[in-house]
């Protein structure tokens, strides 16, 4: 069991807070466990590509933002190493945009994490895998 | 041999114009033929991660466009099927981030590219692979 | 709802078996409806890498034909597009590997699966996506 | 500059020689320096899928074995982190199947290689991405 993980949370939930670019993607963390955290984007039109539809890179830069949080409070702090992405509907008719991420192994040096993107009413638009190498730094 | 490139270049060219996602990116096109393309944006506050250097889903965001001009000027419009990043080293001490595309195949349904992203001196920041599908719509 | 998925599931347990490379890695379908489908293989010397593990191309190979094997019996063959394998552990003291491949969206040309590779117990050695693109070919 | 590269490059050879694995697959490396290595299999019958190309997994399993080759002979014995493969061709009418492996980065912990799989006349097939582990072993 992760001691303090309410206090990793927060300080996690502070990270994005003071961030002029998960500012400008208005991310906010919707729930949290030590096993799996949700954030989610509103749907805005500064963040659409040229279909009207959310633009891959910003559906990437979500995924990568909450699965870095979910192994960030593992307890170190993290860099991205692999991140991939599978889009299989384009995320468009929904008020907000949201990612889940599932711890997969927290070992020694990695931080493996499968990721979900989906609507408002939960159909699923992307699925993808994110891993992180651990630093040695402290969250 | 592709006709009308110079045509198609100058037709992407104006997509990553009128669109408020490249704005805040301030995507350009730095050069462009039938099999490279290059793309860049500038470094700046707003696009950073907490550690001070751009964060992944902006190389991605960058690596997607640049690759997705290169499967489009083969001729039709696509959506991004895959898309993968591996993370070499930290994006940052550089005044612009850039994005070179290399086309791997142009299938009859499927297009494949390979990136590169790096700083000013060319030192290599990220590698990774976009597979893009192709719609029937022309350009 | 598919029709005749029992029968289809019969077609691509033959296939496995007329087959040469899948009788060098003895792969068996242990179960299977249209949106899951499970395989393995057995732990055996000629399959191991120099550390005494199951070599990761194995356990690729294992991954690509199970999850291919759900795609098929969607009701097109198919071929793969991309895939991409994590490992979290080493693949070793275990009877059988399983692969379980989930259907993540059987689209009109694509196909998208994700799997994860297990041992007797359940431990998880490895997840992965895998896509694939259908051919006009019915099964 | 690496010391004693060509000794690496011949323990590297021996690892291939002495095991049941690569026996199967009869690889041989045919090229080999410190940023650069190339392996080739033979195209036999029990290689195949039964659409009577190459498996997606023994091509997958050529690139990781010669990726993981490459990586070795930095200096330590590493393990496979994330590998992924997009399949462009189908790989057949050819004597031997060929994977050139080349280093991105040799980083402290992680190495990161891209491949490219390819014909006896230079005719692309796949490429991809292997991102290795180093560990604390020498060769």
């Amino acid at each position: 069991m992760i001691n303090n993980i309410e206090e990793r949370i927060e300080k996690v939930k502070q990270r994005l807070e003071n961030n002029l670019f998960f500012d400008f993607l208005k991310i906010e963390i919707t729930e949290a466990n030590a096993n799996k955290l949700t954030g989610r984007i509103p749907f805005k039109d500064d963040i659409l590509n040229p279909y009207k539809t959310v633009h891959g890179g910003v559906l990437y830069s979500l995924a990568d933002s909450v699965a870095g949080s979910l192994a960030i409070i593992q307890g170190n702090l993290v860099t991205t190493t692999t991140g991939s992405l599978n889009y299989l509907e384009p995320a468009w008719k929904t008020e907000y945009i949201y990612c889940t991420a599932t711890l997969e192994r927290d070992g020694k040096h990695l931080v493996s994490t499968t990721v979900k993107i989906y609507g408002d009413d939960g159909q699923v638009f992307d699925n993808g895998n994110f891993t992180f190498f651990k630093s040695t730094i402290e969250l």
